[in-house]
């Protein structure tokens, strides 16, 4: 059995005490069983993993007292996740998928194709902080508002490289070795693909390049962890 | 609007007629609404994917009939996907993904820590087979009958290479170049990793190589579209 991980938005450090709040008491407490003296991972996305023991159990409420830190900090490399949102279980798995492969920043991204109600924010970012809980991550990428395609394209830092993956391109896409530059963002398009404007506007981006990710049409999670992966595995933290 | 895509088991060729079962009418002509007249595509993983024409349209059964190939078929590379089964719906994204990412041959493997209900395997096909119409293959990769990992080592082609990701071996696992080989296997052990006695098994091998998928511990669906991008990248069909 492995010890209980839990992010929680507090600073660490040795002695530091922690009050829960009342869904974390009931998790540890009630779904996990913890009582007073039991020990558990922490980690807040920024001051690394520490062990931590229950020092206050209550139904509702309690006290975790910081023992030492366990890992330092490690911060993903500098890579983004774009994606046009779609479906609501399926935008979820995006999320928890670019928070198990290592992206560092998380953003919808609304396209002239993108079908798809409204984007709750809080419920995405809550989907990274639980996938960096399950996936002994230390760190906890950020969820960005939407932004559309166009603004962002606007105000593109051109020092960051732009993959997208764009199914109209099979066939045609840049050799990877041109692709795979840091730091760098991956765009996933959306199920009807970037319009006729949006992808000559990407094509004339100096920064930015078409990646093929193979003669079947992925689902858009697929696909972002299939472009995550060639990434990683060539500059990032593989 | 992209073309209605459809799975049949049964042959195509010029002029073949296509009795359809209850469930396709209902889905052709309740669901999708085309009448008689209406053009759509087949596929039957062996003929490759041709254009055909509703010439009988009734609530509860129909014909389509064959009217010329659209494309050959194209299978994808000799790689198989191996993996334990977990919780149901990971079990069929599983699949799904195998499917897009072009696995030729997808097994269920039952290891010491194997945590799982009863396999369906009807069910996984027929995850293959929607994976197949959606992603727009023409083939359908076999999903075979679950076997014990003793079993399947015992009696393994040693002509095939076997990639086996183990998240207790990060930090220490085989370069890529000697581990991507063909014909090959990817297996995702099961979330509890493999027992030591699997692990000692596995390392003795001479045709099987560990493989490192980063430092954040994947869950089983997000290590096979990993460890599949890596081989068709490398090796396969992208």
């Amino acid at each position: 059995m492995s010890k209980v991980r839990l992010y929680v938005d507090h600073p660490l450090g040795a002695g530091q005490t922690i009050p829960l709040e009342r869904d974390q008491a009931h998790y540890l407490f009630g779904v996990m069983r913890l009582g007073a003296g039991a020990v558990l991972s922490l980690f807040n996305g920024r001051d690394g993993e520490w062990d931590a023991e229950v020092t206050e159990a209550a139904k509702r409420r309690g006290t975790l007292t910081c023992l030492s830190q366990t890992r330092p900090l490690q911060q993903p490399p500098d890579l983004w996740l774009l994606f046009a949102p779609i479906k609501k279980a399926r935008t979820d798995f995006i999320v928890e998928k670019a928070t198990e492969m290592g992206a560092r920043r998380i953003c919808p991204v609304l396209t002239e194709f993108t079908n798809s109600e409204r984007v709750r924010l809080d419920r995405l970012q809550a989907h990274a902080v639980e996938a960096a809980e399950q996936c002994g991550g230390t760190y906890v990428p950020e969820v960005a508002p939407p932004v559309k395609l166009g603004r962002l394209l606007e105000g593109w830092d051109t020092a960051r490289a732009l993959m997208f993956c764009d199914e109209a391109r099979i066939g045609a896409a840049d050799p990877l070795p041109e692709v795979l530059r840091a730091p760098a963002a991956i765009l996933i398009g959306p199920e009807g693909g970037f319009s006729p404007g949006e992808r000559n506007r990407l094509h004339a981006m100096d920064r930015a390049s078409g990646v093929s990710l193979g003669p079947r049409i992925l689902r858009a999670d697929t696909a972002a962890v299939a472009a995550l992966t060639l990434w990683q595995s060539a500059l990032g933290d593989w």
